[in-house]
């Protein structure tokens, strides 16, 4: 190891030349004493409140997520509905979290049978905690025999939840209404989520049988790309974005910038993500396995980045920036289900083939002429696929194991979410009004315009046209 | 607990099963030594650690809350006035921290009497720190009884005081001059905050009190939001705000993602702001009472939004996305006095009034014609009372207490702060002229537009309908 | 301290009276049991465990400043070359991660001699990481005794050569060609930097001469300096920028509030960059230095804005709010090569001259004819000398070899990156045509703008009169 190649007191940078302190001392005392095995770990209670720590510190990322998905979302759509994709952010984040609180959570991991777990409202601390904090010293063992607070656990999860949200507003912009959107999210994340969550992570059928998801390719982004190509179908293109000539119209993103800050933001709340979905800082095995998940996750998104830079001139007729930020997140998306493998090139030709995927992936939509606004379908379900599948060249996952895992999912997310869309659109309509859509919808469903000082281009390409 | 439901290997999320293997280790010795109790334990140099880091990390989210502000104020104030309240911004997080360095921490910490600590320049490490990392050993057990070092708190109150900074550069935006601004800021954070934070948090009369607030709704918000509306009776609306015949012209943002991206940093943020309040990551306890506070917070701000939402129709006569993001950041203003309760459900009720105050809040500003540019004074003094009191309701707080403190610190804020106002404006006038004002802040006393190659609308209700 | 000065139970924010209660216990068994010494103590394995998180979670804060870069690039180029501004950034991030992964750490750091380490292909965890994570137990040990896990080294030290690589895209924007550039930043990301990095912090010969560089105010940043003025030589000054007559045209940010982001972007993700470069989180001694760390680097980041803001009226004729900004960046470039300082008035000095010699700078190269559109050679390398060399005054360096160090450095980037810069030109022209930058790169290169919707003010100053 370069570490011990360097002198104390040099400026070299490796120099903390550590025999680690609590090693020595030990050393020195272990002859005598047994408990000198003991003080050389980590004690359950620093157990206790590392692997809370870890929950907190990378759950406040994956909340940042949603500021990046808002972003994304935000520059891509055009100016006319900047505003009310910003609304349907927030407010998705904020549903997600309340229905999860009142509903989801205990529906995905209380009392878990094979399919869901317990319809019961609200959650909260242990009974250990509680009387701990109110005071009762002798409850802190059974505390920290928890392993984590009961709260940490919960708001990791819950932003895990927020993330499967975000991915349908991006597909659906620029058409859906708003409250429509969500009234879908909170279904979404009261019942979809959480019970696809019970099969999986919650300990159910699917985990029963094997199924390997680390950190979500189909728990979370598959099923928030289901809900989306559901959502897509039943809503249907944006007015004139297929033209009957056959060929598509071109809708740049408005604010390139914006984009690329809700990509640099999405790829740091991944490292949250993926490695806070290690779910414990305990000891020596969870520190060495949440290094390599980060470092995988940086890799893959790298792979993505570069695959889509060399494949998309060839697939979409030039370099596309969008397409190259695209491959970011499909690159991420696709080492999410097995991040902790340890071989990390295998990373690199995980997230390269997610990104060239995704980008095939954004050709082949506009050829079934299903308007993905985003391109969230490509990034999220497709790469989210062969992550999941990809667990088994390096990750050592069953192909027919997680082939029925992707397939049951798939199955069950997009037939209730088609379902729910159609009922929706029955109900309160999914969709704005012509008119709506023509203004715009933040003129017309909110008043109030994103960007009001600046002069626009005419949009000379308009209903006129439309299919 | 869903954590046994689950065998170990299976893809469930939650698998580690952790019978801690401290405490299994300890079960194994216990019977012999004594010392195993301890080593169950977190360490007291572990427990230095943990305390010290926890005030970093979060605190480099507080500060992370200013680029929050700077992006709610630039994208909330018209483009001409863009460019200034960046270097608004900047500039009061700058002078806020050496302000605070220099005077604030000493008159707010050392040696608090019933009234203010001490007249003292400079802040430093600890005696014994200065010894330690100079190399003399003996010296880490007096550091370790420190429970924390010496300057990992004062960057995280440091961080605070910046934060009540902030508030009032939004308010005040578009007419403010930008040195009469920048010389307010500084008495603010060396003096005003400081003394309010010396009779609460550093001990002195209200505290001793016995009033509460657990992260400053009072203390760091209503501080701001007291000084702000100060400023703003001081400095007036800006010109044509208020028409003559009594109706309100709108001065819609600018740039709506960019306030909305504000509002998701200070979200983030405020994971740290009250996260870190704690004030300590020692064990259990404080493990189980930051993971309750994070949940709270966030349930308060998307309750907030929700409200929001809800009501922003009734009040201002639609869905209204400014009066939306400010629920958010009224939820978060609102839990923050008692963020560690253990019944999450009376966080939504509180973010949820949180958000319905600050929104009708806004409407009475103007009714007031008071011309508070982003809505501070609805968000962080408004709710941040709320807040103090709701402390009674679910954190213990006795109501009369809390009143004291809230009517106290609001009377010394708001006095204090007016006579500042008027004080500078004597000096050296705290408003631009009507002809900087016209012109926009940026061209006139920047020469920089915030994005000049942009063709603007041009401003047809300008000065000649001004009251 | 003023920790005592409050009984519990008030609403003091310092009343965690802590006699840590480790120590508490350990005092009650301490006279029967030497194992108590030892379990005052961060035990071996938290050692690990905290080093580790030090690397993961600082490390992604200097990932964040990726981000910053490329905000405060994208609003500081016009608006016709800010999307592929975008793709040069988040390019340069993916290729200094794959490059760094395949040659550069090996080169820096396995082995190093007295100039370089050695040429391998890819890295990976250690043996002993293999074989815990593969289930035996007993490699626990060897794990431990490494101090932190291989791959958060390795994942801290990736950021960093991004920071590096960051630098040169600012300084080159709006005419340098992509794949030149991207070409580029593989090499230097590969080869440049890692061998810098050998000498010093990898432990070859600069290091063996005692030259300190904490956090790399030369190793990083004036490196990246170098690199990018040898670009800006060889590429030389965009179209019209300096006029026949000599006079300079003006090319104001397009996007000032992005700008503004960036900036305060740079300076949270500094909190990692000079805090996680303490490189341990082991005890106390590490604890108390990393909160030296920053605190310095937030006075000094502060003190370099005021500086600026106090000096730029006179060098620049205004108060120059891009002055005000570059001037954060020099403060905290200053402070980077010795912010672990106990005396915390110094990183004030040192950060308000790093300001005003970056404002300085900024008037030098415009006078040299020298075209660096964002300002970052004397942000990063003007201000990168003077915090190499302030390390005398404060932190006990010495002033020969701290000399030695910056000249061998910037002889070595300089000539290496010329000689690539001017290869690069022969083989494949490191420049656009003239056509392609007066139609903006955007367009021309990518086929996608910026901000399509938005009618731009038209570009009256452009070929016709370029010199």
């Amino acid at each position: 190891m370069h570490l011990e190649a360097t002198e104390p007191g040099t400026g070299a940078r490796k120099l903390f030349r550590r025999i680690p302190r609590g090693a020595a001392a030990v050393a020195a005392v272990g002859a005598v004493l047994c408990a000198a095995t003991v003080s050389a770990e980590v004690s359950a209670e620093s157990q206790f409140v590392l692997n809370t720590f870890s929950f907190l510190i990378w759950g406040a990322l994956v909340m940042w997520m949603c500021a990046g998905f808002t972003m994304l979302e935000a520059g891509s759509v055009r100016t006319k509905n900047a505003s009310v994709i910003c609304l349907k952010n927030i407010g998705l984040y904020s549903i997600a979290g309340l229905a999860y609180y009142l509903i989801g959570y205990n529906l995905m991991y209380t009392d878990v049978g094979s399919l869901i777990g317990t319809v019961q409202l609200g959650y909260g601390p242990s009974d250990a905690e509680r009387s701990l904090l109110s005071g009762e010293e002798a409850a802190a063992g059974a505390v920290v025999d928890q392993g984590y607070s009961t709260m940490s656990d919960w708001f990791f999860q819950m932003v895990f939840v927020a993330t499967a949200a975000s991915i349908v507003s991006g597909t659906l912009a620029e058409r859906v209404k708003l409250w429509s959107f969500f009234a879908f999210t909170a279904v979404l994340t009261a019942i979809i989520y959480p019970v696809v969550g019970a099969w999986t992570w919650g300990g159910g059928w699917l985990s029963e049988m094997g199924f390997q998801d680390f950190a979500g390719s189909t728990i979370v982004h598959s099923t928030g790309g289901w809900a989306a190509l559901a959502g897509a179908m039943v809503v249907g293109p944006r007015l004139g974005k297929f033209r009957a000539d056959g060929s598509v119209r071109s809708t740049p993103p408005s604010n390139v910038p914006a984009v690329t800050l809700g990509v640099f933001i999405l790829w740091l709340g991944w490292f949250g993500f993926n490695g806070g979905s290690q779910l414990a800082l305990a000891g020596t095995v969870d520190a060495v396995a949440m290094s390599n998940v980060l470092v995988n996750t940086n890799l893959a998104a790298a792979a993505g980045v570069m695959a889509a830079v060399s494949v998309s001139r060839a697939i979409l007729g030039r370099v596309d920036l969008l397409a190259v930020l695209n491959g970011a997140i499909a690159g991420l998306v696709s080492i999410t289900a097995g991040p902790d493998i340890v071989d990390h090139h295998w990373a690199i030709v995980i997230g390269a083939i997610g990104g060239i995927i995704c980008t095939l992936g954004m050709k082949l939509m506009e050829s079934l002429k299903l308007d993905d606004v985003v391109g969230a379908v490509p990034a999220h379900l497709f790469a989210g696929v062969w992550g999941t599948l990809a667990v088994c060249i390096a990750a050592g996952g069953n192909f027919v194991t997680q082939l029925v895992g992707i397939l049951s999912i798939g199955v069950f997310v997009f037939a209730f979410s088609f379902l729910l869309w159609m009922a929706l659109n029955k109900i309160m309509g999914a969709r704005v009004s012509p008119t709506v859509e023509e203004l715009g919808q933040d003129a017309a469903e909110l008043g109030i315009e994103a960007y009001p000082e600046f002069v626009l281009m005419p949009d000379d390409d308009g209903l006129e046209d439309a299919q």
